[in-house]
C-alpha cells in the first residue's frame, strides 16, 4: 500500500501545487491567471508566486491580456499563462512493423519536429541504431532542454528496464531495447513502453477519452495492441505487462494458431491477416489496399466480415465484464472495420457481456488517429516532469 | 483525473496523519509508540499528540509497557498503542445462496459477535427482512458506536446505490437492496457490494495477499465470484461492476448455456454444477458431499476433472494476460479442486498466457477461508473511517 508511505510526513505543499498548476497548463493550454486561481482554489498571490517559479524554470511564460489569443472573459483583465514549448521538450518514438517515427514534443504537447524512417531491418541492434541516429539528429537541433525519450513498441515490455519480452510481429523475444538505447544515447533518460499503453494514455489525456476515468484502448493492426486506464491511471500490473488483450482467447481451442503459440487469440481473429482473408485478398496485400477494400462499395462486405465482427464483439464482451469501462476506443484498422459492421459487433458484445456494465459502455473511434501512440510515448515522459517539476528540472 | 482536485489546495496534514496512523493500527494491531514513530517518520511529540487525539475519539488506547503482550523490543520502554474493538464497530453481512451471515466487527478486525441464518426464502423483501432483523439484534447489543453496515452479495452491484443488478444464483434482477435495507434500518449507513470484491479486499488486507499490490481473487461456488486489487486499490470500474470474471467466455459458443444467457462462461465450466457432473454426482447433491467426493481416494479423479481443470486454466490465462497479477487466490470450491489437478490447471494456464506475465504469477489458496467475504464486507465500511477518522466520527 503505497498510500501508507506517501501520506505520512509533511508534504511540500508548494511543490505539489507547482505540479498541479503545470499539469493544467500542459493538458489544457494557455489560460488566464484568474482561471488558474479558480481551478486551483488558491489565493491570487499564491498563484502569482507559483507562476513566477514555473517561469524561472523555463516552463511557462506570461503575456499581458489583450496581446493573447485567449479571450479575456468576464471580470477584470488577467495575464495569460502559457506553457513554453521551446523551453523544455521530450523525445517520443514509435516502432512499427515497417517504420519508426520519432518526434520532438514541447511542453503543452506541441510536436516541434517529426521524422519517419522505413524499418527495413528488424534486427534489434539495427533497429536501435536507426532509432538512436534519428534521436541524435533531433537532440542536436532541440531548442531547449530535453528531459527524456519514450519509445513505444508493439510488444510486451518489462516496466523496470525496458526489456521487450515478446514482440511477435517484430520477431523479438527478450530484447534489451532500453539498455541498448541507453548505451547509444548517454545522458538521455530512456523509457520503453507498450504501444497500446501509449495510445490509451494519449487518447485519455488529449483525445476522445479526455475526462473519462475508465477507458480501454484497442488498436488492430498486424497484431492487436491495447492499453487500459483505470480511474484515471494507467493499468500497469506487477511487471508492466497488464492490459495485454491481443492474446486473450476468443475462439477457443478450435481457433487459428497465433504467433504466441496459443490458439484462437483475439489478434489472430481480428488482426490484419484475418481481415485480408475475410476479404479474399492476397496475404501480402498492403495496408493501403486493405483499407481501400474496406471502403469499397461491395454488397458482400458485411457477410465477409461477419466472423471478424463476431470475434471483435466477443472480445469486447470480455473487456466490458472485466473492466466496466465508460469508453472503448477502437483504433488502427478497427477504426475502418467497426463502422462497417457495428451492428454485428454490438450484437456479439451484448450477447457475451453482462447487462449492467454493457449499458455503460460506448464504443468510439480515436481522435488522435495514427498519432496516438507517438503522443502517448511523449506523455509518458512528461508524466515524470508533471509529478514534480522542481525535482525533474532541478529548479 | 481526481489527483488534480485532491492535490491542490492546502491539505490538513494532521488529519491525514491521524488517518495513516489509524490504518497501521487497524491492520497490524497493537504496536509500541516508538514503532509508530518510526513507521510514520514523524517526531515523537507529534506521534504522542496524534495518539492522544485517536484516544479521545475512542479509537485507540495506550498501555504502559510491561503490561502489554507486545515485546518491548530494543531501546527504552515505550507505551503500547492498541485499537479499541469495543469503542467503534462495523456490521458486516454476507448473503449466500442458502444462508446469511452477519457479524459485528470491532476496530482491528476483531469479530465480536456473529450470527448465521438459513435463507429459506430468497424473495428480495424476505431476504431484506431477515437481514434487517439480525442486524437490529446485533445493533442493540453493540458495546460501542456502529459506523455502518456492509453487505456482500453474489451478484453485480451498482456502486452508487447498492442496487443488485443481476444475481443469477439468487434469481435476482434489479433488486434495490441498498434502499430496502436503508428503509428498514434508519440511521445505519448501508453499503452493498459484490462478494468477490469483498473477498479480494479481505485477502489483500488480512490474508494471503497481504502486502501484494496486484491480486486477483476467484471464488468458485454455484457461480464464480471474483475481485481484483490493482496497485493496492480495489478495481471498481465506471459503475462498480468491474472485475466480474465469472461470465467471461472460456469455452466458446460450443460451451454450456449459462444463467446469464450467454454460452461457455467460466462459471458454467468450473462452478458447482460442472463439478458435480464431472464427478458423476446427482444434480442436487450437497456441497458437503461434493467436497467429500473431491477428497475421496479415487483413481479416476484427475481424469474426471480434466475438462474442469482445462477451463480453470484457460480462464486463469485471461486473468494473467489482462491483469499481470502477482497472486491469484483460488477460494471456495476451487480451494478443494486446485490441489487435486494443479498440474493440468497450470498447463492450460501457461498454454494460453503470455510468458512474461505468467512468470510472475503465483496461484495460492486463501488464508481466511470461508470468512474472507464477510471480513471484506467489514473492511469496506472501515475504509471510510480509515480515510478520515475525524470526519467519519465527528471528533
Ligand atoms: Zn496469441
Ligand atoms: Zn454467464
Amino acid at each position: 500500500m503505497s498510500t501508507r508511505e506517501t501520506l505520512a510526513g509533511s508534504p511540500d505543499v508548494r511543490r505539489t501545487n507547482l505540479a498541479v498548476m503545470l499539469r493544467h497548463l500542459h493538458l489544457d493550454g494557455p489560460m488566464r491567471r484568474a482561471d488558474l486561481t479558480e481551478r486551483l482554489r488558491l489565493t491570487r498571490s499564491t498563484v502569482a508566486g507559483l507562476v513566477g517559479e514555473l517561469g524561472r524554470l523555463g516552463l511557462v511564460e506570461q503575456a499581458v491580456a489583450g496581446t493573447s489569443t485567449v479571450p479575456a472573459g468576464r471580470g477584470r483583465p488577467s495575464p495569460v499563462v502559457r506553457p513554453c514549448p521551446l523551453g523544455t521538450q521530450v523525445l517520443a518514438a514509435e516502432v512499427r512493423i515497417d517504420q519508426v517515427e520519432v518526434a520532438l514534443v514541447g511542453l503543452g504537447g506541441t510536436v516541434l519536429r517529426r521524422e519517419s524512417r522505413l524499418l527495413t531491418d528488424r534486427d534489434p541492434q539495427a533497429t536501435a541504431d536507426l532509432l538512436a541516429g534519428v534521436v541524435r539528429g533531433l537532440l542536436a537541433d532541440a531548442p531547449g532542454r530535453v528531459v527524456g525519450l519514450g519509445v513505444a513498441v508493439p510488444g510486451v515490455v518489462r516496466h523496470d528496464d525496458g526489456d521487450v519480452r515478446f514482440a511477435p510481429n517484430l520477431r523479438w523475444r527478450d530484447v534489451g531495447l532500453g539498455a541498448m538505447l541507453a548505451e547509444r544515447l548517454p545522458g538521455t533518460d530512456v523509457q520503453v513502453l507498450n504501444d497500446g499503453d501509449a495510445g490509451a494514455l494519449a487518447e485519455h489525456l488529449r483525445g476522445v477519452a479526455r475526462g473519462w476515468g475508465d477507458v480501454v484502448f484497442v488498436e488492430g493492426e498486424v497484431g492487436v495492441g491495447s492499453g487500459v486506464i483505470i480511474d484515471g491511471r494507467p493499468l500497469v500490473g506487477a511487471g508492466g505487462y497488464a492490459g495485454e488483450l491481443g492474446h486473450i482467447a476468443v475462439a477457443g481451442p478450435a481457433g487459428r494458431r497465433c504467433r504466441c503459440g496459443s490458439y484462437g487469440c483475439w489478434e489472430t481473429e481480428i488482426g490484419r491477416d484475418a481481415l485480408t482473408r475475410a476479404l479474399g485478398l492476397g496475404p501480402d496485400v498492403s495496408r493501403r489496399t486493405l483499407v481501400a477494400a474496406l471502403h469499397a462499395p461491395r454488397t458482400d462486405l458485411a457477410a465477409r466480415l461477419d466472423k471478424v465482427a463476431y470475434h471483435l464483439g466477443a472480445g469486447l464482451a470480455v473487456v466490458v465484464n472485466v473492466f466496466n469501462p465508460r469508453l472503448i476506443v477502437l483504433g488502427g484498422l478497427l477504426r475502418e472495420v467497426y463502422p462497417r459492421v457495428s451492428g454485428e459487433v454490438r450484437r456479439a458484445m451484448l450477447a457475451g457481456a453482462l447487462t449492467a456494465p454493457a449499458e455503460q459502455v460506448r464504443l468510439v473511434l480515436p481522435e488522435l488517429g495514427d498519432d496516438a501512440v507517438l503522443l502517448g510515448a511523449a506523455e509518458t515522459v512528461w508524466q515524470r516532469v508533471l509529478l514534480d517539476p522542481v525535482g525533474a528540472l532541478g529548479g
